[in-house]
């Protein structure tokens, strides 16, 4: 199991081969074990099949191919709703309209994510994260109709795996981990931690590709920046107000 | 591995026993290799073994036992730093002081957390998440010296399991599924998906306890209030623009 997970590749390709409802539940139904806030279950996932409903939600995916091209999209979705209408139907006055409980329903969202996703490369599938969920949440919360104190966290991709891709890069472990308390890196440290990464072939191309002075910039200048980062700060923060969580 | 998962209990209890560097290392290096948004790993985990800072930690976590009762405590924060401080080492300007990449960092964080419990409990050990961490964060941030751009949003203890508690309860699979989109809960449905949960005897003692009329109530009114959610919420953002995410 620690072999799949050190082995593992994120799938953007998939066979035209559909995953059996039995199986997808019991991955989903295992996955609900997973730890969560004072047993609340602050989650709820949006399973889709449907053809249509995928068109639909690829926009919101910058029309990444792996939205139609999976057989399953599942949105998981931060849920305080359900929690919230229990209360209301048992004399409870319910407070989770507010950024704290969004945080503590987010996160049992993502525990529940990861471990659907650990257990679904275990059975042989192949997933992908869609960073995008949250980048685009109004258009997301229109088509799967999110109500209230909902929220779209993240989105996975699931299939049988067309092929197998070559497994990417990740820092050294001591980039990551700190003893007892955090040691601040010097810039010798980032040198180093970063040499390996920016060594690696498929980095330099990515840096001519775009045209660019370093690997960092392609990252600032075209795939994560500043000013795409402060307008989706903004709506994030407007679309969080509009689903009651602010 | 699917067994390990569907049979997992959250252990607070631990053996008086060391967990080794070699097997701490080695779950952390195959957890890191989780999903993380543009391959940029946006997370650091501080390790504490030591019983001094256990001992500062303990008050953060509104002094749960399993924080001094473990050998090893996790804490799992959103590390924007380290890829910042790579930027300006490499002439790019980095943009993620804002909402947004917090978001993305705690979702990168929170992959490898629940990847590192997951396999954790593959290897017969035990763990027990606190959710205090995000209503105490500087209280951590100032034991764990965490500087801007890193935030705490999890915490984890580890041991070796001392005894097998029965396993909690969790809502039947349906109570969190939508097929294609999210079908609203009825009055009905509420009533039928919380029909397990309210008629066990643990749940009747926790009402009587709390000298409550509903278990509803013992959530809103002692474990989870309104008033207690709004103060967190508050700080929650102050904390966010002091560590520079606002």
């Amino acid at each position: 199991m620690i072999e799949t997970v050190k082995n593992r590749r994120t799938i953007r390709k998939y066979l035209q081969k559909d995953i059996s409802s039995d199986l997808l539940n019991d991955l989903l139904e295992a996955s609900f074990r997973a730890s969560t806030m004072g047993g609340m279950q602050l989650y709820s996932v949006v399973i889709t099949r449907d053809s249509e409903i995928k068109e639909k939600l690829s926009p919101a995916h910058f029309n990444q191919p792996m939205v139609k091209g999976a057989p399953v999209v599942l949105t998981f979705c931060a849920d305080f709703r359900r929690f919230t209408k229990w209360c209301e139907q048992r004399k409870a006055i319910p407070g989770y309209n507010n950024l704290m409980s969004f945080m503590n329903a987010a996160m049992d969202t993502l525990l529940v994510a990861q471990t659907f996703c650990t257990l679904a490369e275990e059975a042989r599938l192949g997933i992908c994260y869609l960073g995008t969920t949250t980048y685009n949440p109004q258009m997301i919360i229109d088509t799967l109709k999110l109500p209230e104190l909902v929220f779209p966290i993240t989105t996975v991709t699931v299939g049988y795996p067309d092929g197998i891709p070559a497994q990417v890069d990740r820092l050294p472990l001591e980039a990551a981990i700190h003893e007892e308390y955090y040691h601040d890196y010097t810039e010798k440290d980032i040198d180093k931690l970063y040499a390996y990464k920016e060594s690696l072939p498929e980095s330099k191309q990515f840096v001519e590709e775009n045209r660019k002075e370093t690997l960092a910039q392609v990252f600032t200048d075209v795939r994560y920046t500043k000013k795409d980062n402060e307008f989706m700060s903004e709506n994030l923060l407007k679309v969080l107000k509009q689903q009651g969580f602010m």
